[in-house]
Parts: structure tokens; C-alpha cells; sequence
């Protein structure tokens, strides 16, 4: 006996560490997405937010992130505070081997350390999302300020709601991957900053016109689509814990293709509706789609059918074709589109649950997504005012012409080449 | 024992998962090859193709591709139709369990949803592979209509040949993981489009001249061929398709290191063949010896020593730079050298399987050869053909010359850059 | 019994290989990196040595290599010579499981093959730190002919010393992944090479200046970055060796978590660093921070906390940027700053490990380090003269001036872009 729980142990505790590093090469995939989404000369400042947030994340949450989300004991609104984490320390492995088959599963059947690594690269996701919407124009020392606090506190505080056993819990609200908790969270803090930062300068004309200002690099964009969907399915198929038996197995396989399923669904989707609506193959949407088709099955990738997983995907993939258009027509400017894909498309994962999950229903969904927004939205926009009254989030008009890199990293992202950057100016 | 049959049913399965995740990156390996291997004014266009062509293959293949492939009875040349994929399901695990473990592995041993998933990368794999040789030309859409055929249809029926339990399965020819059915069947395909094609405008001078036109950006094209030679860590390694007991992981572990082994075999070969010809250390030649190589060994990536596999993927890399100068003396035009890669080594991957498989023998192999091959160009080239006549399959001259980009996707993949851009035009 | 075996075995084997090919992934990482480090002139030679010199580390480490650093029997200075690792073999299934479980974890517990896949990635990437550091002005096939020689005998000499069980193991030098064996060790021949190379031209101008030399493409060297931060939870994650029973998983789980938060450590610790001194977040500098973060811990990533790898690889962090700016003083110039990060840093993470390890002591991993950086540099800096004196390592002038891109590979990287390049001609 001691020898299957050994393995079983080993075994659910390796699938979650490989399932963590997928989610960690997220990290690459949002860097590379936001570098090949903004021009050439803010691009250098938008790869040092990304990898310095990613690092500020795994700071934050492990000195007090983690434990806020993950407390001991209590349920409700607040959790209890613990500061232990960054002390280490894993399981017992006699208390581990002492359990009973019957008791297994309720107690202690992977390695808190590897818990801790899976749950650190998701907070790191949810702060990738806020980098890409202020890019252009956001001061880099004010953004990683936001991030320390939207990694050690927004952030797990409504995680805790739903998966550290809080309030959202007990009410019965469903996010099997995060939907809510990581994407609209991440686009709910993404559009309070933009909303106290404004427009990039010359994106909305005087007489009402939309001038686009298109990314400098569209390999790079599509290499961070393809890092992203690959992550994905560590973010969604490590999300089911365990895999360990039959079961297990059978629900982690139907993630992983229902998960691909749904991005494919989002692609085709995204780009039917753009080749519909601007006569042109547009593939910064067929990325987009493919996104949204991802972040549309994040909340529910077990119960569907593969054809289903492909329908949710896809409506994933036509909304968020109007909603990048429609926040244009409201002057919220999101360089890379990023509230439309992880907010808007996040709250279509999330009611779509019910639709096929008979255990959740509209109601409690309905009340996760305000709750997660409102919250995160509220908090986030006080951070945001603090640092706009203080420290100040937005360059000077001179640097945003002159470009980022230059004004906050005092280099450039490709110093030999950009003959035609003055086209963009 | 319930344990033990739980543990290896999902750690085969989580095996399968895994090495279809990296399968799955290959998608990105060929969209940033062809990226860095076309002009930057067909940049974007390439893109798209490898994103959609993704899309397409995971819809197609749920909806009629897998269930054509792996019929659940009937043996030939064409398989019974079942369209219930689409709708899931997967083992009972109290019939998994019930299992005696003689029976095992006789019996449903992982996941069916594990299966197919690995199973879906593979046809995208094959799509990919005509991408590139369409390249800088072909009209997206039409290229996209293909798409839909070859996945669900056109590959799936030869797949089923071998893989499904079909004619040339019960024939002995033998074809691990798919240098046949995989790697000629993508190329068959290409050729057959390129014929019907043509020649990219320029490239074949009337004088006999052949213009070299260059790829425009090399880094993503090493980019790609990395991710490629990571990926088929799992296309080989996967395909042993179990790995829970010494000899099947023995197995696994000879498919990984006889799979390194030829790319790198295929890398020296290529690069000493080209300082010998051209006088230079042709990185281009280095990238495609790699894929060469890996190409090579995957008829037969177990029963090699490592020795032997080094050597049979040195002869793919001295045999790829060949192929791709006599197929340019010919006047077909490949952009990315696809099928010289796929076809000419692919073929040389299945012919060199008796070498160190006694099991297999040369007349098989070469029956195998020719009908994927025939099976493949012939109904590949009625389909491009039909497209050519009713759609049209080709792009105004006035669209090859400004490139495919602002004509098909309306957009540029590198706005700020190429200044000296019409030094290629 | 048997059926505990022999998953025991598979689940260490398949851990094995995948965290192998995490590691191979690096050799992507190295290509990247470098390639966004150099000048785009440069750009296509330093991919073709990244590739090739993989390619050759595979092959001498299957001919050579792997019996030197691991032979059967001896101990000591010098290892028995066997070349019999390229004719292939594995251990016997019935003799595997013809063990006790009490003898296990001294017999054969994973596949010889999946054992050699870990280590032949391991010598290429200490081969891949040589590349960057004789960026732009040496010879291509002069850096392969030592490539050669690195692989297959100097590197495999001094792991032999250490985890072939010789005399610095015999002495109880600690090291668990390679901050010495691997990056010391490359960082050592990298500085023996750099030394009889010589620095680029007008890079110390005669007025004692020195000129700052921009990479081409700071998002390449990002994505670098990134993947060699997702390959080293391989490269320290599988040095565990084991992972199937309880103890071994929460190994295994607290490297993944150590290697990352002493990563995070060394991004934070750099920008922060990089900004007191020079007033911007210079990304080079973040970047070269992870990396030095993750150089830091590879020698002990089990021992500590996370709040101590978290400290460890802050210290790296601080550590390089200071390295870099000495050596430049030293006139020593390595464009990548590779001597700085593998062998500054690798040095501090050995003398590291008796900070949190109780069974390292601070003289026996001095002497660990003296020796590996002698013998490295020693014998490297004989194969490089000889190399200078006989074939030549440096190219000529004019061919450094117009880019060793055309001179060695007959290519150009970029060969649309680049309309500014003049300016750092």
C-alpha cells in the first residue's frame, strides 16, 4: 500500500509541477503578445514590465499573497493573515503514508510546494493582463508599484473568495480555471488604470475620428498567441489538482481538448467575423479570437463536449471582435485589446457555465462576476489615484513622442532598424 | 491492485497529454519558420495561414477527421463513418478497473480523449506542412477551403491505412510516427498545390537565372526550427503511446535520445554539405539539415542505436540541401524548402526503416511509400484544382508584388520597418 | 510488487525526459539571447553556431563524452575509457524488477537512455554560454573545432570529478545542478577563449572610453531570457534525479519553487541595482538579473527557503551588474556578458551552499571552484592557441566591419531591415 501512495503522491505532484511551468511560460506568451502589439519605440519598456511584474508577483505572493488566499482556516469576506509561507516546508511524508486509501483524497495527496508553484504563475497571469492595456504611456516605477499591490492583496483577496474556500464559494459560484478570478480580475484592474490614465496621444482625433496605430511586430504577436494557448493547458488542465486515477485522467484529457477546442472555435470565429465586417483576413483578431475562445472556456473546461467547447469558444471569438471596436467608440484605449479579451470575453466564460455544468446557476454567476469586478475595479482604481496623486502613472507628453524606451529604460528595443517609425509618430 | 491499474491508466494518460502538448507547439515552430523565411510583405499572411490552418485542423478532425481515422470496426481502404466524436465520452473507469491485468493492455489503457488529443496535433502538423511551400502567392482563403478537405478528409483516410488498422498496416508496412503518414502526405499535398500554382513571380528569370530570395527574418526562422526539434520530443516519444512499465519507458527513452541524435546528425550533415557547395556555413542549410534529420528518424526513432540513428539523420541532411537545388533546377517553388524536407526525407525515413527493423522489409515500405504518395497529390490536386477553377487559388500579380499582406489581411507585419524592402520587391 | 516497480521506474523515467527536453529547450534560449545581444550584422553566424554547436555536443557527448564523465568503474583525476555508450542499451526489465524494494534506490530506478538525454543537454548548454561570449569577431569553424573539444573531453573531465564520482565528489564539493559543473565551467572557457581573442574593434576607443554596443533585438533577447528561465526548472528540477515517493516529489516541488523565486530575486535586485546607477530600468540588466538569479541557486536549490532563494538570487542580481561594468574596465568584452552571469555569479552560488546546506563546507567549495575554473580555463586557453596559430579564431577586419553574417554564412539576418545599421557600424 505504502508503495501506490507514494506514486500517487508523486504522480499528482509532478502533473501539477509540469502543469505550473506551462503556465509560467504564460509569462513569455503575454510579454511577447504586448512587445508585438505596441510600436517599436515603446517596446522595450513593455518586456521590462512584463518580466519585472512576473518577478514582483512571485515576491508579493509569496510574502504575503499565498497565505491570504490560502488561510488555515476561516471563510467569508477577509481571510485570516499568516506570514509563514516564505519559511517553507512541505508535507510529512510519514503523516503523508500514514493515511488510509479511504481518507486519501481529503487529505494531503500532492506537495504544498508544488501547490504554491501552480498558484504563484496564475497571480503572475492575472498582473500580465493590466501591462498590455496602459502600455504606451504609463510610467514604468508606478506600474510596478501597482503591481506590488494588486499581487500581494487585490489579487488574493477575491481569489480567496472563491478558491481559498471564501463567500463566492459557499454561494455556489463556479470557476473551474479562473475566468473571473484571474481574467476579469486582470481586465477589471487593467481598466481602472486606463480610465485614470487616458488615451494615448493622437489615438482619438478632434473632429472623432479613431486613428489605429498598429503593433510593430506581428510574429512576435503570434509567437505570444502560440506560447499562450500552449500554457493554457496548464492553466486549465492543471487546474483539475489531480490526476492520479481513472477518473482524474479521463477529466484532465478532457480539459486539455476542450480547452484546445474552444481557442480553435475563438480563431476561425474572430476571423470570419472580421473578413464579415473589414473585408480583410485581419490577424491581429484571429489572435485575439483565439485568446478570447481560450479565456471563454477557462471557467468551465470539464463539463462540455468537444463541440460545445467549440460554440462557447466561438461566441468567445465574435464578442470580442465588437467589444474591441465598441471600447474604441467609447475612447477606453486598450493598445492590445486586452479588457476586451480578458474582461469582456472573461464574463461571457463565466455565465456560460450554466450552460453546461447543471451544478452551477445564472444567479450565483452573476453574482461572482459583479462581485469580482466591483471589487477589483474599486480597489484598484483607489491604487491607481493614490499613485496618479503621488508619484504620478502617466509620462510626459515629450516622452510619450519620443517613445518609452528611451524615457524610462534609456535604450532601445531595435536600435538598427525603424527607418519608417516617424509614419507612426 | 486497483491502485496500480488507476496509476498506470493515468500516468499513460498524463504521458499522452503531455507529449500532445509539445505536438502542439509544432504549430508555432512552422508558423515562425515560414515567417522567417518569406519577404516581409508576406509576413503576416504566412501567420495567418498557420494560426486558421490550426483552427481548421482541430474542428475538422473532431467533426469527421478522427472518427474516418480510427473507425471503431471494418479493415481497407476506406474506413465505416462514425460522426460521434463530437460529442465525448470517454472509458467507464469501473470497466477500465475491472480489467484483469493480463488483459491490460489489450484493454483501453488511457484516456480516448488523451488520444484524440495527440491524434489532432498530428493533422495539423501535416497541414502546416503546405503552408510554406504555398507561400508568397496562394490566396488565404482558397489556401484555408484546402484546409478543411486535407484534415478532414484527404489525411485522415491514409492515416487510417496505417495507424487506424487499414490495408497497409495489415500489409507490414511500418511507420512509427509518421515520416510517411505525416511528413510525405503534407508534402504530396504541397506539391500537388504547387504545381498547380506556379512559380512565384521573378524567381525563375527568363535567361534560366534563379534569383535567390531571402528570407527576412532569419532569427525567427532558427526560432521555429527549435520549437520544431522540441516539439518532436513528443511526435516520436508520444507515439510509443504507453509508458507505464521498464520496457515501454526504455522505449520512450531511446525514441527521445535516437530523435536528437538525427537533428543533430541532420545539422552537421546539412552545414558541411553547404561550405562544401557554396562555399558558406548557410544557416538556412544548418535549419532544414535539422528538420531533415528529424524527419528521417521518425519512420523508426526505437530500434536504432543512437549511432545509427545519428547517421540515418546525417543522410537526410546531405539529402535535403540536394533535393532543394534540384528542385529550384526544376522550377518548383518552394519557398521554405517544405518539400524537400518533408518529401524527399520523408521518403528516406521510410526506406530506411529495414536497416535496423527487422520486422519491416523493403517492399512494404516502398508500397507504402508510393500509395500515401499517390493517394495524397492525386486527390490533393483534384481539390486545388476545383479551388483554381471556381475560386481561384492564386493572387493578382499587382498583390504579389505589394505583398499578400495589405492585400489578404489588410495590415503589415512589420509597419515601422523595411526601409530596404524593395531591394527584394 | 511488480506492478509498483514498474511505474516506479516509468514515472522517474518519464520525469527524467521531460525535464530533459525543459533543458534542450535552453539551447533555444541561448540562440535567442544571443541573438538579440549582438548587432544584427552579426546576427545570423551567432544562430548558426548556437545550432551547430548543439548539434555537435550531441554527437562527441554520444561518441565520447557521457563514458568519460560517467564510466563504470575508477575514481579520481582521470575516468576509465569506454566508448560503448553509441551502440545503445538498456537495463534488462527482469532485472529490474527482480530487485527488492529495499535495494531500489541503489540499483537501476530509471533507463540508462533517459539518463544520457538529461546530460547531453546539460553539455550543450554549457557549450551555449562559449557562443555569447566570442560574439561578433571570432571565426565560425574555429569555434566549432573547439566545440569539439569541449564537448567531448574538457567538460566531461571535470563533471566526471563531481557527479562521475571523482575526487571532488570523494571531497565533499556540493553541487546540485551546475552553478560550477556547468556554468563556471563554460564561463571559463569562455574567458580563455575571449582573452586570446580579444576585444571587438572600437569598442575601447583609444581615449580610454568605452562604447556602449546596443543588441539588435532586446525582444529576442527576452524571449531568451524566458526560456531559459522555463528550461532551468528542468536543468534543477530534474537534478533531483527521483521524484516517485512522497520525500522526492516535495524535492522536486521545492527546486521548481527555489529556482523561480531566486530568479524573481535576481530580476528585482538587477533593475533596482540598474536604476541607483545609472538612472533608467535598463531591461538588459533585468534580464542578465534573472539569469543570475538562476546561476545562484543551481548549485543548492533544495536547501534553502524560499525567502532565502529569494535573497541568493537578489545577491546574484546585484552581483552581475557589477561584474559587467568591472570587466568592461578590464577591457575584457563579452557582448552578452555571459562571464558575468555564468562564471561571477556560478562561483557566487557555490559559495552560497553552505549558507543553507549544513553538509557543504565553505573550503571544500572553494576548492571545487578553483578547480573546475583551472582546469576550464587551462586547458582551454592550450586548445585555443592552438587553434589561433593553426586555422586562425579571429576573422579579418573588414569582415568584423562589414558583419561576419556575410562573411561565414554568405546570409544576412535581416536582410529587408536595418536602414539604420550604419550607425553602429
Amino acid at each position: 500500500m505504502e508503495g501506490i501512495l507514494d506514486l500517487r503522491y508523486a504522480l499528482d505532484t509532478f502533473y501539477f509541477l509540469v502543469m505550473g511551468a506551462f503556465v509560467m511560460w504564460m509569462a513569455a506568451g503575454f510579454a511577447m503578445l504586448e512587445a508585438g502589439l505596441v510600436r517599436a519605440k515603446n517596446t522595450a519598456e513593455i518586456l521590462t514590465k512584463n518580466i519585472v511584474l512576473y518577478a514582483i508577483a512571485c515576491i508579493m505572493y509569496m510574502l504575503m499573497g499565498y497565505n491570504l488566499m490560502y488561510p488555515d482556516g476561516g471563510s467569508g469576506f477577509f481571510p485570516s493573515i499568516d506570514l509563514s509561507f516564505m519559511f517553507g516546508g512541505d508535507n510529512d511524508p510519514a503523516a503523508v503514508l500514514a493515511q488510509g486509501s479511504d481518507e486519501w483524497y481529503d487529505g494531503d495527496y500532492y506537495s504544498g510546494m508544488s501547490d504554491f508553484f501552480f498558484q504563484v504563475v496564475f497571480v503572475a497571469t492575472a498582473m500580465s493582463i493590466v501591462s498590455g492595456a496602459v502600455a504606451e504611456r504609463m510610467k514604468l516605477w508606478a506600474f510596478l508599484a501597482f503591481a506590488v499591490v494588486m499581487t500581494g492583496f487585490i489579487y488574493p483577496i477575491q481569489g480567496y473568495w472563491k478558491w481559498g474556500g471564501g463567500w463566492l464559494d459557499a454561494l455556489g459560484f463556479s470557476d473551474f480555471a479562473g475566468s473571473g478570478v484571474v481574467h476579469l480580475c486582470g481586465a477589471s484592474a487593467a481598466l481602472a488604470g486606463v480610465l485614470l490614465l487616458g488615451a494615448r496621444k493622437g489615438k482619438y482625433l478632434p473632429d472623432g475620428k479613431i486613428k489605429p496605430i498598429p503593433g510593430a511586430n506581428l510574429p512576435l504577436a503570434t509567437l505570444g498567441t502560440f506560447i499562450l494557448w500552449m500554457g493554457w493547458f496548464g492553466f486549465n488542465g492543471g487546474s483539475e489538482l489531480i490526476v492520479s486515477n481513472v477518473g482524474e485522467a479521463n477529466a484532465v484529457a478532457a480539459v486539455f481538448v476542450n480547452t484546445n477546442a474552444a481557442a480553435a472555435g475563438g480563431v476561425v470565429a474572430a476571423l470570419v467575423t472580421a473578413q464579415i465586417l473589414f473585408g480583410k483576413a485581419d490577424l491581429t483578431m484571429a489572435l485575439n479570437g483565439a485568446l478570447a475562445g481560450l479565456v471563454a472556456i477557462t471557467a468551465e473546461p470539464l463539463a462540455p463536449t468537444p463541440l460545445w467547447a467549440t460554440l462557447i469558444g466561438a461566441v468567445g471569438g465574435v464578442l470580442v471582435v465588437f467589444s474591441i471596436i465598441g471600447l474604441d467608440k467609447l475612447k477606453i484605449d486598450d493598445p492590445v485589446g486586452a479588457i476586451s479579451v480578458h474582461g469582456m470575453v472573461g464574463m461571457w466564460g463565466l455565465l456560460a457555465v450554466p450552460l453546461t455544468n447543471s451544478d452551477a446557476s445564472f444567479v450565483s454567476q452573476l453574482i461572482g462576476l459583479v462581485s469580482i469586478f466591483a471589487w477589483t475595479a474599486i480597489v484598484s482604481g483607489l491604487v491607481w489615484f493614490v499613485l496618479k496623486v503621488t508619484m504620478g502613472i502617466r509620462v510626459s507628453e515629450e516622452e510619450e513622442y519620443e517613445g518609452v524606451d528611451i524615457g524610462e529604460c534609456g535604450l532601445e528595443a531595435y536600435p538598427e532598424f525603424g527607418a519608417r517609425s516617424q509614419a507612426n509618430g
